[in-house]
């Protein structure tokens, strides 16, 4: 065992590190479950202790991975043999919940959804929300930017997070953990790693924003006829329900066929035959009020043929329904094994005419094998694409990404909307940003971790 | 004349290029219209044109100081002899809108006011909104992360701009023109400029986030008995109105009366012997259903007695009535000339104590002179607080200072919601901001401006 890993033990004790089988035994990849690589899995349990963990690092130059939940799809959380994994699981703690001030104090590695319930147990809400809140963490959901399902109504991660206390790569703390809304005094220093994915520093703490609980929740899945149908009927909800719409998912007849066909566990809720499907959702706070503006909406849609048929969920247990089909990711991973996962963002006007020419281009190369799936939050205009060509050999993998990225630069879309880029998505990033972001990027990566020691590799080559 | 100024002339064009009294005629300080010293002021009418002006200066390392609308308060845009100007005022175009999509494409010198109408223009509204409207512009808005009356709602200006075009000190142009609502690919670069004061980029275009026109707005002015009312008010409102609570702006008495007295063309909507007023807005799509449940709201208050009395708005000009109180600046300047202004943020739960205790301090040290008036974005933690001594002196300004920051830092408050730091909050930094913040600041001002040729001593020393 290196000095290095004996010095770090004298920092964070023997139950602090983790060696050899317990470290291969975790997976660093949520679809294919590949194993951890990494010399050893660090687990601090405060900030002062990571601080010190870091300056060992820094001395001998070695490099670090921080892992939250484990729930990334871009392999942001791979790491070589030859680097540390730094995991915040031992920082899970929320340290604190100001309901006057409307802010949680909380350590990186508290999961989304214990984050959530004490949001809601003091009558509050935490805003962001996505399908992996059992497991994600509020630091990977920080480093990441995540997004999720409320974007269109409270914004990603980054409109969540008032304060933060990062460490750097050579172990100094920047405590930044603002409470108020509002503060310019200064550099607002919390925008620089937020969605950096790990490369500038290590979030350890945070203090978080939380909105007014939203009693009166109103959920409905529609059959819609066109995509011109569905733009339309995205700005009618937009218009009537704007101040309340919190939700506005789309399935394509390709998502919706799929997962509620008779071998997985959906029963249909709605015919499968239309060619797109929406989840409507609004947050108020008069529930026969909210119900009535939302069922008049509903009628308009139906009398202007947006919609053709319309659910809409009387209980809870009816609304988990509708939103089982859309977060049920393990269904399509096994559906569609091996699976390739995209996830961008373009021009709502465009994304018809691109996901039809990229249905084409893959029936053309893979006329037996391949199969696309497309589904996403169409007001942020945000789609995820899962394609399937029945093999996971890296020259499709290549081919695949050639026809869902070379179409997108012309539209101005995004390679990464909500997932980052990673490893994954690394070589492509020039798609999407010019040379002098990219030249820029490199030097505040320069400018924060010099050794360039976190997280190596990733967004940045 | 120096060579400098033939090379940029060359460039711009003689018109491009003002000196002498053209240049002294202007004012770069809103409050004292102290007289522009600088050398020239150089008005690029193309990001082109500023990038080769910035690689000229870069070359000579002549330090430039960038001048939007000229209405900030904290001495942002002062300028030495040493120093030029770069005016956007002739870039100042609506480039594009996209309706569709929500999003509007400006020129850095547009002022908020025309985007305003812009959007409108097409049924669209662009959130940000304050007093200064009809001068600020976009450029100006976008480098010192402005707020305003709307924060409650839609965010600062940070939450309207989706892409931004910077020339860097080097002449650099970074054009990260993002269209998306949703763009995780790689570091949010515009996060950087946004709020730094010019002292990083000087931004020249803009893409920016458009909203739903509310077409129903309620205003009401109302009558609050103590501040414990007023948090009381602010809570139910924000609960009871929260998806269309739109502002809720408090005025402490001393700003009331001082604003409705004889002298000053202001009547009075309502007694001026309450303790408190508020000026309560909501923005929805259903006028009918809006005013019923804004009215429901008041009743509500009343009866809780957490208001005294209110005059809600039947009419725009009426609504106007209400908010030219509160956006009066120049009545209050001349009122308590001279005057030194402060914009800070703490808890709510705490400002009561905190003003309280600011008014008996100034009272003890200035009993004949010292006066004090107090208002602002409640819902945001801001307060905007004008004090008189009736003496200019430095001394007398260290003074107040050491008053209102005195006990600001036990309260972990700021010394600058929205305003920023120019010249003047400067040395007060470090009440807010630790040793490590600091540090990263200057880390990131090196990284991205080495010569320090941006906005010279603005932020940071």
């Amino acid at each position: 065992m290196d000095t290095l890993i004996n010095d770090i033990i004298d920092v964070v004790g023997k139950n602090g590190v983790l060696l050899g089988d317990d470290v291969r035994q975790r997976s660093v990849d949520w679809f294919t479950k590949a194993s951890c690589q990494a010399k050893a899995i660090v687990r601090p349990q405060s900030t002062e202790q990571l601080s010190q963990i870091m300056k060992l690092c820094h001395a001998v130059n070695q490099p670090v991975v921080t892992h939250g939940g484990l729930t990334g799809v871009v392999h942001g959380a791979i790491a070589t043999p030859d680097e540390l994994v730094i995991s915040l699981e031992l920082m899970n703690q929320i340290e604190d919940i100001d309901a006057v001030g409307s802010t949680m104090q909380v350590q990186a590695g508290a999961t989304l959804q214990r984050v959530q319930e004490a949001a809601e147990a003091i009558d509050m809400q935490f805003a962001l929300d996505l399908g992996a809140r059992g497991s994600c963490t509020i630091g990977g959901n920080i480093a990441t930017n995540a997004g999720g399902i409320r974007v269109i109504r409270y914004g990603m991660m980054r409109q969540q997070v008032l304060g933060l206390e990062v460490v750097l790569s050579d172990g100094t703390v920047v405590s930044s953990m603002n409470t108020m809304l509002k503060n310019n005094a200064g550099y607002d220093l919390k925008q620089l790693f937020i969605g950096s994915e790990g490369t500038l520093g290590i979030v350890t703490r945070a203090v978080l924003r939380l909105h007014p609980q939203m009693p009166s929740e109103q959920t409905a899945l529609v059959a819609v006829p066109s995509f011109q149908a569905l733009t339309a009927l995205l700005s009618l909800a937009s218009k009537e329900l704007a101040n309340g719409l919190s939700a506005f998912e789309a399935l394509w007849n390709n998502h919706y066929a799929l997962m509620t066909a008779e071998r997985t566990k959906h029963s249909p809720l709605l015919a499968t035959d239309s060619p797109f499907y929406a989840i409507i959702e609004t947050l108020g706070s008069d529930e026969e009020k909210d119900a009535e503006a939302f069922a008049r909406v509903l009628e308009q849609a139906l009398e202007a043929e947006l919609i053709t048929d319309a659910v809409l969920a009387q209980s809870s247990s009816q609304r988990q329904g509708i939103w089982e089909v859309r977060e049920d990711i393990e269904t399509l991973v096994h559906e569609l094994d091996p699976m390739f996962s995209f996830d961008i963002s373009l021009p709502i006007a465009h994304m018809d005419a691109y996901v039809t020419s990229l249905e084409e281009k893959l029936k053309a190369q893979w006329p037996e094998t391949g199969q696309i799936v497309v589904f996403g939050h169409l007001g942020d205009g945000n789609l995820h694409i899962m394609i399937s060509v029945r093999d996971a050999a890296a020259e499709s993998r290549r081919q695949v990404e050639a026809l869902v990225y070379g179409s997108l630069t012309q539209y101005r879309g995004s390679i990464s909307a909500e997932h980052g880029v990673g490893l994954e998505k690394r070589d492509y990033l020039s798609l999407s940003r010019s040379f002098e972001e990219i030249a820029l990027m490199q030097r505040l990566k320069h400018a924060l971790d010099p050794k360039g020691l976190l997280n190596p590799g990733k967004i940045l080559g």
